[in-house]
């Protein structure tokens, strides 16, 4: 309903639109380079704990549990700012990233790879930043 | 499986991840300014058209169609750079925004909104950026 939308995109209240698992999209991007670090998901609690506690939380969609980044890397991130988006189905996260990167694969940021533009059929992807920043066997200890 | 989750996470081949709605999640940020613009959906044939022609194209869930950016508003987003990440379910989209805003409110960003944090309980969202660059009215015609 029109009202309805415009109280959305236009108000003050923070009414998350969670999809039909539950969960809002988070963006996290590094405060002080801009770089995107993660792309997650939150759930009510994970979003309510973040709030309160100022460093992140997400739901874990192939684990299906509610997990703290840096629990076990202590690669925690401080949230210094959060947004939400228009229809508040996302929200956006600048952090300070506590150690040496967010992914789990040993690299500060995520996206580590570059999709060519320009082509069709088969894509190459092309490593950027790709050198690890940390040793993940060293840091998420069993 | 170890070797696949090894060959998505270090390989050079691009295997995108599509959730079971057939769907990555495709966050989109202004290279020059570094802000999250917006944050989108993409099918196989969003990814594709929007590799090939180098500008962007997302699937709408609530519409359920096909749609490239700026096709109503002439705001179109041209790739700079694209980026995906470890487990090949997002994509990252570097873009310069032609037009004055990429949120369809009348904003450059979709996230005009800050949630304070530190809080438990009912949560007052607080206007960031959210002055209008554009008319919506105007921009998008009927």
């Amino acid at each position: 309903m029109a009202a309805s939308s415009k109280e959305i995109e236009e108000g003050t209240a923070f009414t998350p639109k969670f999809d039909k698992d539950g969960l809002v999209t988070a963006v996290v991007t590094d405060v002080a380079s801009g770089d995107v670090l993660m792309v997650a998901h939150m759930n009510e609690q994970a979003l309510s704990l973040t709030i309160e506690t100022g460093e992140a939380w997400f739901f874990s969609r192939s684990r299906k549990l509610l997990w703290k980044k840096g629990e076990s890397s202590g690669h925690v991130q401080r949230v210094k700012e959060m947004r939400v988006d228009c229809d508040q189905d996302a929200v956006w996260l600048k952090v300070e990233q506590a150690g040496a990167g967010a992914c789990h694969t040993g690299r500060r940021s995520c996206f580590y790879r570059a999709v060519p533009l320009g082509q069709s059929g088969t894509v190459t992807l092309e490593f950027r930043d790709g050198e690890k920043t940390f040793d993940p066997n060293a840091v998420y200890k069993k």
